[in-house]
């Protein structure tokens, strides 16, 4: 009896891609408590709404630490199901440490221990979100999620690399603009610091106005800074684009295994390393 | 003869591949009056050209509405030439509610409401615009719109998981924003939906400049929020540019099977494995 | 003799791939005109500069009309040694009507007239610019813009239609923001073609910041309206991205004919239509 | 002995592939310097920092200066070492004018020359960021940094010809909105040159708002400068797209050449074509 009940248990927490009604509604009902969390986190924040509904906001947090705080417990309890954490403490241990369920416990232990109450724990609460990702799993967007996670990770070389040299040249232009500008604009571009914030500002297009070149010199290497910020966004969106070429190409001759055009049977990589 | 007019109205009111002469000029004087109603719409806000010239824009108006209710009742009249809507009542009535068809009854519809006309009807109005999608389906642009309609679709799914990884990242950035700026700006970050619009604004590079952060701190995220958003643009870049490589390549191969031109027998992936 | 003067002149003034010292020399220096020109036009408008060298300014105009004038001259002279324009009179006309001709002719003649010289003739002037187009034809970069000019030409129609949906787009969300956003900023957004502006600044995400929402719901659709930009940067980068993947293909395929790998025969587009 | 300590010596500072623990340590060592550096440049211009710890940042610029001099004396002596520059005069000469050899030397010479002490050395001092490319060659990165330079190498001519045809445009549109604006902007677009800032700032999308147009009819002109700066990024997205797939085809095709393991034959595209 208590097995089936750990059983049913682990089959509604856990998202698992088949699924009946129960588990289906769980899920729901989850994403949506989350997404009001969310919104109570957005709203309380705002000055007039969060002094009048103060109490409603309290009692809804309440609740939900509660339901999130139970839902822990019931997963931490019944994740011996699954056979990788089948040992009742080690397995247990070795479920609960894993990032996103440690989140998990880090998005609600703050309420239990007074002393950190004081803190703000606005950040601490905005960490709910990251449950999401667990329900991602069992959507239909996970192949989605999961490509491009693939194409991220196998090109992450390469837009590290463009973040290096976007760094060197970052450094090199916010010195010169720096010795351009701070004669002209002594509080703008007060310091080197300074200088970046500009810099990151412009190689990234946001372009906010706050901080403008204004001399002649400062102009030209602000236009040559902007160009170089097109080459930012470029190269990304080449290396990408390629990648995901590379990685729909992977996906698809895994399915259908290319043949020889001289003896007929069939070839691949995983064929050559065979033989 | 009362089904000879049907059809003939039925040609020029529907656009057809082939359209012979009325039908074009139908088209042409239809894009012409949408486009003069969208200026129209757009002039008359422009204080003082609407006042002054209010009687004009009114006389235009009444007369669009006229031409625009005409044309709406003959294609519903004439719709039943085409097989698919051919029962005179259930016909008509699946015609009518097709989205673009409803569309244009709502378009003209409340001017002949007396109660909704003190509702600002501009955006209703502004409706009239999507008219010229159905004339879009004869022109040489069709084929580019299919394809990019295709290619969006396909990629939906990918499309949509970005967004909603960007929308994880937003909240993140915009809780962190706004506990690090809210004591140096309380007006500009007094609240997380306040920051929101900043971290939009921020990782879409529209940067207006309304908002940005001041403090050292402040700066460093908004720099990181950024660079994350290259990633946003880069991204959907990657996945379109993939995108439109398969659909162009799965378009070509559709229309002319490869076959050797000396031996007869077929040239191609699909060849190979078929050997 | 004549005729062998008229030749050299041919050779020297018009762009030859081969080309010899004088040929090169010519060209080089004409393009130095063409930038000192540019650098005239815009210098001429730093007001203090401007008046202090007006006569300087003015000599070099002189000059260079002339010289600019002389060459104009000796082309159109020497232009029947190409036997396209063989004619003496009906070929001269027709390589005269050919747009860049054309340009150069307006860039020096209104100088010539006294009646317009009253008017502003820095844009006129500015048409020297065009000028440069025709040295580029020789020089090593000429391959890549007839890629970019095939490219671009090739996917006219998707990048058109992409441009009139954004136009759609643009719009819609501009008649929305204009009735959200007019009461709160009757100043900024005080009529739809105001609101255009807004909706163009935003879509292709430069944000001056000259007009941004200030509304809750303003902002929320500002939101939308910045991440659809975000689509108008990704679907050309996309579409473009396999344009060239397209065309360097074709170019490859062009240079090395397929073979079939049943009878070892070549393959090729042509090859088929020869059959 | 002595010969012994110099191929230790070369085997140290300069990096090489294998590398034993102190040539890592070295490395490790090295970047720590480099970046302590940077961050001593940048932090020293913030005024109340610059000031107080003045005789801290003054301390730590002597010892790096030392470390700098001490490492670059002794890659001069050890470079002959390398095949390359074994000759003792002749090889280390050719060894020091190296381009980012010479940045070295740049960056620490102006410390022993007084005279030259009373100018601004920061621009010089953070040519030390250079050094990190040295090191950069034995980092799992090495091959993405080396295949980015690649691309851009192999793609140089369409981007040069892309800016190119960009500055035509930028100079075209700022004459005009020069024209446009003048009269309602004297301040603003006072010059043809302040134009082009606003032109620059606008066809990147970078958007400060410093300047912007105001009237009607620049703002059309600004609505099409801004269509035309998507471009500006769509071109090189798709020319660097399609580059990162010729380039990862070539390296893949070059590394494992195609044979059927079944009859051994050889597979792809110039195997057909040798049968």
């Amino acid at each position: 009896m208590y097995s089936r009940i750990k059983r049913r248990a682990y089959e509604i927490v856990e998202p698992t891609p088949e699924g009946d009604r129960p588990s289906h509604l769980f899920d729901t009902a989850l994403i949506t408590l989350i997404g009001l969390n969310l919104l109570a986190i957005a709203l309380e924040t705002i000055a007039p709404l969060g002094e009048q509904a103060s109490g409603a906001f309290l009692v809804f947090e309440i609740v939900s630490v509660a339901i999130f705080t139970g839902e822990y417990l019931v997963r931490v309890w019944a994740c011996t199901e699954d056979p990788d954490y089948a040992h009742p403490v080690k397995g247990r241990l070795r479920f609960a440490v894993q990032p996103l369920v440690l989140m998990d416990l880090i998005a609600i232990l703050p309420f239990y221990i007074p002393l950190l109450v004081t803190a703000d724990l606005r950040f601490v609460r905005s960490l709910r979100l990251l449950r999401v990702f667990r329900l991602v799993k069992i959507t239909r967007y996970s192949e989605s999620v999961e490509i491009i996670g693939t194409v991220l990770r196998s090109r992450r070389n390469a837009l590290l690399s463009t973040l290096f040299v976007t760094f060197i040249l970052l450094f090199m232009a916010s010195v010169l603009m720096y010795l351009a500008e701070r004669d002209a604009q002594p509080e703008g571009f007060s310091s080197i610091p300074a200088a970046m914030w500009w810099g990151m500002v412009t190689l990234t297009t946001v372009g906010y106005g706050d901080l403008a070149p204004a001399t002649p010199l400062g102009r030209i290497l602000g236009a040559v800074v902007a160009l170089f910020g097109i080459g930012l966004f470029a190269l990304p969106a080449g290396i990408l684009g390629s990648a995901f070429v590379d990685e729909l190409e992977a996906r698809r001759s895994a399915r259908r295994p290319p043949a020889c055009p001289h003896c007929g049977k069939p070839i691949g990589d995983q064929a050559s390393s065979d033989t």
